[in-house]
C-alpha cells in the first residue's frame, strides 16, 4: 500500500482523552477514531491489526474441534427471561423496544441464545459432545466508557460454548479451551497467564482467567516467576488427554487482587512476582445452570432426560489489539508482533522528487509485492524526519530506508524496530530477505 | 468434516412459515435458525457459505482500490440530526436511548458516519478521490420481515463510499464500481444486470441497480434479451478508463418495475426479456448531499473549500445467500456454485460398519484433506436413501459415493449435484480429480 493513497490520518498530537499508551497510540497511529463514547470506528490499518488477531483466534479454536457459527447482535429479551437474567443483569445491558413494542437487547454475552439453539436442535446422548463458538460485537453499556478499545460499549469476542453429558466430559472441553488459550496468547506475541478465578455462587474449580502482564496494566497480579518461563505446548493432539498440560500450567500459585492471599503468596519468598495484569480470556463451566431453567437436554442411552453440562469460553479479540500495544511500545509509538503485524515491512523514500530514489523504491515495492510481503510504502512528499517518526509511530517490525547516497551503491537500510539495530544490505538482496 | 460430529441440523419438514425456495432451503438444510422475527442465527454451514461471499465481495472492493475499514453498529442520533435523516427515517430506523438518556441508533446504513469520519481526517484536495467500505451487520426495522435472510431485520451489507473533487472524479469512483459489482456477481454465479434506478430529488443518471434473474425473484423486471450473453470483463484495470465498459453495460434497455418504459419496451419486439429480479446490489452518487449540509469540505489549490462529491454503493452480502438459491436450486435441494459452496465435495459411506467400506472412505477421506480439498464426510449410521437425501439437499456440487460392491473393486461413484451426472472412477483417482 502507498501512503500517500491509504487512508491512514496519523496525528502529531496527544489526544486529550487518551489516558493510556494503547489508547493515545491508537488515536495517533489512525486505527481508530471514535464515533460516540465507548465507541469506535476501525480505520483501514486498525481493522487489518484487528483481523489478524481474530484469524489466529478462530485458527486455533478451529484446532481444538470448536465449530463456528454467528448468532444475532441483537436478541429477543424473553429468552433472558427464561433464565433469570433480564432483570438482574443491570443497566449495562442496552435495552430496546422494536416497533411492534417488543422487548428486545444488544447481546453482552450469548449464553441464553446458544441454548435455546441447542435445545431447538439436538436431542440424544449422541449428539455430544458439541463445542460451538462465533466472534461478533457485543455491547455493554458502561457507565464511564475508558481507555479506548480497552474498555469500550461495543467491541469484538470470540465466544465458546461447550456441551456435554457429564462433569468429565465437561472437563475435557474445559481442557481444550485452556490449551487453545495458551496456544492464541502465544501466537499473538504475548505472554498470558492463567489465574484461578471466582467461581461465585456455582463454585468448583473450573473457571481461569488469562491475564497479559504489562506494566500499565489494570490490575495487580501475583503470580509465581517460573511461569514466566513455562513453555506453550506445541502439536498439541486435542484428541489426546489434556490434563497434563493443564496441571502444569496451574501447579503453580497465580492469582489477580481479587483472590489474591497473601499468606499463601508470602510462602513464595523470593519467587513471586507482582506485576501488573490485563485480562483478555476468561474460561468458565458452569454446569447445567442454563440448561436446567431452559430445559436444554438430551435423551440418555436409557432413554433418561439429562440436562447438558455447558462451559463458556470468552476472548476479548477487540481488547486484545489494545493489550498488544500496552505489552508492546514505546516512547516513540507501537512496537508490532509479526504475527499481527499491518505490514511486514515500511518502506521509506527517504528523498521524494529524486529520481534514481523514487525509481529503486518503486522497483522494490513492485518485487515485495510480488513475492507476498506486505509493505507499507512511504512514498509521500515529506522531511525524512517525518517519515522517521511516523513510521516508529505505527511499528512496523521492520523498516527499509531508501536515500540518495545508499541508491548510488545499490544500498538500503534495513532497521529493527523493536531493539532498534540497523544494518545495510544490497536493494536486491531485501526481497529475499523479507519473503517467507 | 465428519457429518457425525458437524453441527448440521437438517430438517425432513418443511417449515410452516416459509414462503420462498431459499427460506425453506436454508432451514432444511440446517443453514440458518430463527432467533426472533426477521433475525437469524448461522449455523456453521450457513457462516461458511456467508463468509466464501463476503470474502469475493472484498477481493473485488479491494482489486478497485477501496480500501477496508469498519464502522460500528450503534451510531449517535445526532449525526443523523445534521443530516436531517433522524427525523425522516420513520419507524424502520431502531431507535435506541442508552443509560445516559442519549439518543443511539441502530445504523441502517452509514452516509452520515462515514462523512463524520472524512471531515474529522481529511482536509486538503490532495487527500481525493478516496474510496472506502465496510462489510457490517445493520438493522432495518421492517415492519413484516420476511422470505428468511432474503428480508431480514439484522442483515450484513457491504456498504462503500467514494469522496471525490469534481462530478468528472465522482464519475470514475463511480465506474469502479460499476464494474466491480458486475465481476462481483460474475464471481458468484449470478446473471446480474444493471439497471437504472430512479434518482429520485437528486436526479442525474449515475445510479443503478443490479438484478438476479431468478424464476422466484420478488419483482419484475424487463430487458434486451442481449444482456444474457453479455460478457463480464476481465483483467480489470481500475486506474485506466473504464467509461467504455460502464456504456456497453447500459447501452440497451433494462428496467425494474417501478421505471418501466412500457412504450420503450415494446420497441425491442422479440428481443424483450420479461423475467423475475432480486435486488443485490444498488450505486448511487448522491453529489454533495451530505457533505454540504454536514460541512465535508477539502481546501483546493486555491485555497478555496470543496464540499466533496460523495457516491455511496451497496452490497447485500446476508441477502445473496437467499439469491444464491433462488437462482439455483432444484425439487432436492439446494445446488451451490464452487466458488460458494460450504464443501467442494460430500463424500458418502454407502454402507456404515462394513469394515472395507469404512476403511475405504476413511482413508479417502484423510487424503482429500491433506490435499486442500473441503469435503464433508457423511460417516453417520444411517440408511443410504437418507444419505442421498440429506446430501442432495445440502447441495454440495459433488458426490463421491462409496459402497461395498463398488469397494471391491475399488470404485467410486461421482455424481455432479447440477446435472445428475455420475461417473464411475478408481477410488485412487478421486483426489487427484478434485484437488486443485
Amino acid at each position: 500500500m502507498r501512503l500517500s493513497a491509504y487512508f491512514l490520518p496519523t496525528l502529531k498530537e496527544t489526544p486529550a482523552e487518551a489516558q493510556i499508551a494503547s489508547h493515545r497510540l491508537m488515536l495517533r497511529a489512525g486505527m481508530v477514531r471514535q464515533a460516540s463514547a465507548g465507541i469506535y470506528s476501525w480505520l483501514p490499518m486498525g481493522l487489518k491489526v484487528l483481523k489478524k488477531i481474530e484469524q489466529i483466534v478462530r485458527e486455533e479454536q478451529d484446532a481444538a474441534g470448536a465449530q463456528e457459527m454467528l448468532m444475532p447482535t441483537i436478541q429477543s429479551a424473553d429468552l433472558w427471561r427464561e433464565s433469570g437474567r433480564y432483570d438482574a443483569y443491570g443497566p449495562e445491558m442496552l435495552r430496546i423496544r422494536d416497533r411492534h413494542q417488543r422487548d428486545m437487547l444488544y447481546g453482552p454475552t450469548n449464553e441464553e441464545q446458544i441454548t435455546d439453539i441447542f435445545r431447538g436442535a439436538l436431542r440424544s446422548y449422541k449428539d455430544v459432545p458439541k463445542l460451538l463458538y462465533h466472534i461478533q460485537w457485543k455491547f455493554r453499556d458502561e457507565i464511564r466508557p475508558r481507555f479506548g478499545v480497552m474498555r469500550g460499549r461495543e467491541f469484538l469476542m470470540k465466544d465458546s460454548y461447550s456441551f456435554d453429558l457429564d462433569n468429565a466430559g465437561a472437563r475435557r472441553s474445559y481442557n481444550k479451551m485452556f490449551v487453545a488459550y495458551l496456544r492464541t496468547f502465544a501466537r499473538l506475541g504475548l505472554k498470558a497467564i492463567p489465574m484461578r478465578a471466582d467461581t461465585g455462587p456455582i463454585g468448583g474449580d473450573m473457571s481461569h482467567e488469562f491475564l497479559v502482564l504489562a506494566e500499565t496494566g489494570e490490575s495487580e497480579v501475583y503470580c509465581h516467576k517460573d511461569f514466566l518461563d513455562f513453555e506453550v505446548p506445541e502439536d498439541v493432539d486435542y484428541d489426546g488427554d489434556l490434563q497434563p498440560i493443564v496441571d502444569r500450567w496451574t501447579s503453580l500459585y497465580a492469582a489477580t487482587d481479587e483472590i489474591h492471599d497473601s499468606e499463601q503468596a508470602a510462602a513464595l519468598g523470593d519467587d513471586l512476582v507482582t506485576a501488573r495484569g490485563i485480562e483478555v480470556g476468561h474460561i468458565f463451566n458452569f454446569s447445567t445452570k442454563y440448561s436446567k431453567p431452559m430445559n436444554a437436554v438430551v435423551t440418555g442411552s436409557e432413554g433418561e432426560e439429562i440436562p447438558v453440562e455447558m462451559g463458556s469460553y470468552g476472548i476479548g479479540v477487540s481488547r486484545l489489539v489494545g493489550a498488544i500495544i500496552e505489552a508492546s511500545h514505546d516512547d516513540n509509538g507501537i512496537i508490532w508482533p509479526e504475527s499481527v503485524t499491518p505490514f511486514k515491512v515500511g518502506l521509506i523514500n527517504l528523498r521524494y522528487g529524486d529520481e534514481a530514489c523514487t525509481s529503486a523504491c518503486d522497483t522494490l515495492y513492485r518485487d515485495l509485492r510480488r513475492a507476498g510481503v506486505e509493505v507499507l510504502y512511504d512514498d509521500r512528499d515529506k522531511k525524512a524526519g517525518a517519515k522517521f517518526a511516523d513510521m516508529d509511530l505505527i511499528g512496523l517490525p521492520w523498516q527499509v530506508v531508501i536515500g540518495p547516497r545508499g541508491v548510488k551503491n545499490g544500498i538500503a537500510e534495513v532497521k529493527n524496530r523493536a531493539d532498534g539495530e540497523r544494518i545495510e544490505m544490497p536493494i536486491a538482496a531485501v526481497v529475499e530477505r523479507f519473503a517467507s
